[in-house]
């Protein structure tokens, strides 16, 4: 289906944390520890086994070389990593404390950004171990530290992208009535990962009134004819995310799902025409929201325009009224309003865009119009 | 298979929640801040879909009813959670501070404990708006929240622990010999799930070598005859946990395969032999860990003795140097002594225990001799 693209090598990823060191040095930082997960996959291509209470922390500096610190349990694994050429390990074994280690490698360090999802005890342990470092987090102090994706980066999302939509045009071809939503999302997950996904994230089938909770997944209603149904589902393919939505109708569709649909099909696609490098993050939502609010139904748009995707589903920029953050060329993101008519249905329609000289480039080309299934 | 056990009832849970604020009082502690995972699953049977950036928190302290914190777009889902009834609800919109919503409900607090897989930028957001609140981990404040297991919890543990016995008790008619470590974990995998299993956290299959890495799970090596191999698998039943390890020979073990193996055997009984209400963690970690010193292998064996498990197949108590936390009746937790010989195999031999009036009830209760397989 697709072909696998040529793994990062140690040499792309010590650029990346050469990056991320001059990224957190221009926001006034002095490093940045990076705990298990996107982050440090993104940085070194080191995803251990289990993300535990045991402290794996990558300590970026301007005056060391990145060194990570790893429980003497995983540190054959670490060694294994993409990044491992250009990374010094440091070990700690049950019983040491791992803080006063990593607290060791800080020198005259004054303030890091850490991980979001690092982990509290993790935190708290580090600020007893090093009280004078101050702590930002990621989304506060480095948002955009992923945001702007290169080249290979963007073809990666690009395929996942295409995989989403090879997806959606199967399962417009099964049958929704009388079926459970879970069999649906089942179908969903098991295309996904035939077009080439690792990692199913979502598979959201919201039916009728399902539809109306947008954070609804599946559950165990039976589909009926009449039903409008949200499908949101995307994953990793590559390490890269997918993350599409379409809304389709059980048969005929009301004038009232009609008339929904379109508005909100109006809105994704003013919301795509806003995007041009310059344009701050949350004009993106302004344009998509007008059309909503013009149409009479902003107090069913509940939720933010769009999210950040790379290696995870959902990172920054986001898409939000209060994001000042200027769009540059190489972002990716959701666009994916939405109206949410409680106790009886909701549409929403998603595609990820990437910022391109000339504006918005959308990664998922199904059509935008309301399918009509059986 | 199994029966199903009878839900927790939302007074189960008020309970639950009730016994949380006294043990935080006991601590010295004004109460808890509970965010999604195995605590918030516990307390409420509350798990969203997914665990993202935005703010979901439980605010346990005694001067209010149990608060629930959530994302608007949550909001019906938290209402569907078992203790519902026993929880106000408290919403936030994209574009409000959570952090403020969440800090208004905090009075006079002055320190409470925080789950430990809290994301760091949930706690600074937590510290800036809040600035006089100290946080402890749960680990650091109430290790031993969840680790005395009541009746209803260890008969879930048991019956967890009986379908990983009869996980092992099939794995030991399928091939090995010429097939991938992954194909055996599969096989693992689909055994722990016909057994009843809703959720499969591991499936150690450490063959040779790999077995000498005891945080190997499964890879490309392919099986040979004579190979010691490390099965470690577990997950969740019912919500609780069941964790298991035996070491099988591929065909008839060497001598020094048989050696290793029984040292290691009679490590896990003395482990198990130690436990007894009263006894300090550390003298279980100390009882396996003397066979193994005596048997001159005091240098290979890498790990503490054990893990706590229930909701999660990690958790507290640990039995390690330096835990000095005194069994208590109902505690269940894993004794898994291990020997790791670099280049040539590992053995490892793990049961649940859990600490009865009159000392350790296992709850693996599988042959602990070297099963030779095929």
């Amino acid at each position: 289906m697709s072909t696998t693209p040529t793994p990062f090598t140690a040499d792309d990823l010590a650029a990346r944390m050469r990056h991320a060191v001059e990224s957190a040095q221009a926001a006034g930082l002095d490093g940045l520890l990076v705990m298990p997960g996107p982050e440090l996959v993104w940085l070194t291509g080191y995803r251990p086994t289990a993300i535990t209470e045991r402290l794996t922390t990558l300590v970026l500096t301007a005056d060391r070389e990145p060194t990570l610190v790893v429980p003497t349990l995983e540190r054959p694994d670490a060694e294994g990593c993409a990044a491992a050429s250009a990374l010094e390990l440091v070990d700690w074994t049950d019983g040491q404390d791992p803080f006063s280690v990593a607290a060791g490698l800080l020198g005259g360090t004054r303030t890091l950004a850490i991980s979001d999802s690092a982990w509290a005890m993790h935190l708290l342990g580090l600020q007893d171990a090093a009280p004078g470092v101050a702590y930002r987090s990621f989304t506060q102090a480095l948002p955009m530290l992923r945001a702007v994706k290169d080249e290979a980066e963007v073809a990666r999302l690009a395929a996942a992208g295409a995989a989403a939509d090879a997806t959606y045009g199967e399962i417009l071809k099964v049958r929704f009535a009388g079926r459970r939503e879970t069999e649906v999302a089942a179908d969903l997950a098991r295309l996904l990962r035939d077009f080439g996904h690792e990692q199913v994230d979502f598979t959201v089938v919201g039916s009728g009134p399902n539809g109306a909770n947008p954070h609804h997944e599946a559950g165990d209603r039976t589909i009926e004819k009449g039903d409008a149904i949200v499908l949101d589902f995307g994953g990793l393919m590559h390490g890269y995310g997918s993350d599409t939505s379409r809304t389709v109708s059980v048969g005929e569709p009301s004038a009232l799902v009609r008339e929904v649909h379109e508005v909100v099909r109006q809105a994704q696609q003013a919301g795509v025409e806003a995007v041009a490098p310059g344009v701050p993050c949350q004009e993106i939502d302004r344009a998509a929201r007008k059309v909503i609010t013009d149409a009479g139904y902003g107090e069913r748009f509940i939720h933010r325009t769009g999210h950040g995707i790379g290696t995870t589903t959902h990172e920054p920029p986001y898409m939000i009224e209060g994001e000042t953050q200027p769009l540059v060329e190489g972002m990716c993101f959701s666009v994916e309003p939405g109206i949410y008519l409680p106790g009886r249905f909701g549409v929403r329609i998603e595609d990820i865009v990437t910022v391109t000289a000339t504006g918005g480039r959308r990664l998922n080309a199904t059509d935008r119009g309301l399918a009509v299934v059986h």
